[in-house]
């Protein structure tokens, strides 16, 4: 599980005081999450998510934590964050930066349906259109340049089959440019586990932390890849329009980005094999969490590859 | 058939006396060809092909003339043309443009195999290759920009439903460039009936004049829209495999032309579709032969467009 710093109930209680939430109730750790620490704060105000970040730093927060902000404010369904007396996001507690957000109702899904698929697309628009206005800026740390790097470190512990297909996938990613598609504020990491519903209607967006700035098709390709994978790596069609279709009724994709679709799908494929392989492979000392398996999404960019062949292997 | 212009053996007796071709023997028309006029010239030295152009002025021929004598010197098997004793490879004949070109061996193929497809593209790469170090330029006339102008002047007289179809797909074009993609000489025009076969083996390609500088993609694009598909506008796997894998022999396709093959078959499809429209919509006065089906190549990128949906439809 995904604790990798003890807060003690002392430790929370004296932190507790910046906010006006009230006293204690109960703290419990949460077991899902990959990056940060993260427990469940019941006060007589409410519950609340407490995530100690054990990457980033206290000065790296703004972006993340006004945009999140930003969002709830613009009536986007996401866990908005609590500022202490003092209007700030965010402070160190056990010497970690952290931050208070709102519990929102619910769970995650692991096996969603068309409609859930379709209220993720439609909430997701809203995200992007909303994020038009939001000041802050953040360039994806996780683009080609570190999918190359990371496959360059990965590389020796993979079968040559697996690097061909690696390194053909990367010289046509290469080869495109997505400059040229509508871009803003995308969240990056949408997976099933980042979203939650209250029964079978969504509540809201968790986990910002890999948002940044980049084309918005390449959320919509990390969704799709996610809600819309079967086992075999093949996308379920079914929910994959009803996502396309959801997302359009906010935001109509561009001629540009109907053509840029297949690859972009492509693209979200690789960004997550390689960060799977890097975890799998290279493991960071001290980590506590399963490493996930990366073969998923090579099944996912195969299929992928199969489908958008036309005749060519 | 395609006899716009009634050439007297009386008047290519008087033509033919710029040559060195000995007495003629026999003069026959060719049905085929929409474009211009074409006859059987044989001579006491062999058989030619004698072509009267009916749109092409004197001074426009250089390009195309020049162009095959430079790919037959390069041994490409394509139809030569013959000069006369001055070195011109055209002159006027019935007040027309007019010139010779060697009479390839065989006849086209209606029912082509993989094994033909394979030659087709295997030749196709070659000239694409010896096209090079050929001097002439000519930009393409039947570009997006013809597409466009010529859909404008269809409009009226199709249905809802493909003005929908064409107005969509040209705006997908117009949102793609293909400028970066590697380019050079292209036949343009490589269907079944402008390539002809001795038995089962590839005697050469004819009509070059569409021949144009544009991308080579787009040229192995419009053979496979034609050389593979079926009667319901789907593509034939094995033969557009089989076209695909020749071609490479030659002349690997570079990762920018993998990403863009998709969308250039749609654009192979609507170049010829457009011009059939025109054709069937408005034919021009004095027009001798039928119209052939503008649906056809509706079907095929109808086929290719379902294809490529990628659950966006």
């Amino acid at each position: 599980m995904s604790v990798y710093t003890t807060v003690t109930p002392e430790a929370l209680v004296a932190w507790l005081s910046r906010y006006s939430l009230g006293a204690l109730i109960d703290l419990k750790g949460i077991a899902a999450g990959v990056t940060n620490t993260n427990y469940f704060v019941t006060t007589e105000q409410g519950r609340y998510v407490l995530t100690l970040f054990e990457v980033l730093q206290l000065d790296e927060l703004p972006y993340y934590l006004d945009l999140m902000k930003h969002l709830a404010e613009h009536g986007v369904a996401v866990a908005a964050p609590i500022a202490d007396q003092e209007g700030q996001l965010a402070s160190l507690l056990c010497d970690k930066p952290a931050c208070l957000v709102a519990c929102l109702a619910g769970r995650d899904l692991t096996t969603p349906n068309a409609s859930h698929c379709a209220q993720v697309a439609t909430t997701m628009a809203k995200m992007h259109v909303s994020g038009q206005t939001f000041t802050g800026h953040m360039s994806n740390p996780r683009g080609l340049d570190w999918w190359q790097q990371t496959a360059e470190r990965v590389y020796p512990f993979m079968p040559a089959d697996e690097v061909a297909l690696l390194q053909r996938e990367l010289a046509l990613q290469q080869q495109q440019s997505f400059a040229d598609l509508p871009r803003g504020v995308v969240h990056a990491d949408l997976f099933r586990d980042n979203v939650l519903f209250d029964g079978d209607h969504i509540s809201g967006f968790i986990d910002f932390y890999y948002a940044c700035d980049d084309a918005w098709l390449y959320d919509l390709a990390i969704a799709v890849n996610d809600w819309c994978s079967l086992p075999d790596g093949d996308i379920d069609a079914e929910r994959a329009r009803a996502m396309l279709a959801a997302y359009q009724t906010v935001r109509p994709l561009q001629a540009a980005e109907v053509a840029a679709w297949p690859l972009m799908l492509r693209a979200a494929a690789i960004r997550f094999w390689t960060s799977r392989l890097l975890d799998f492979h290279c493991p960071q000392a001290g980590e506590l969490t399963f490493a996930k398996d990366p073969g998923h999404f090579q099944r996912i960019l195969q299929q992928h590859c199969h489908r958008q062949d036309f005749w060519l292997n």
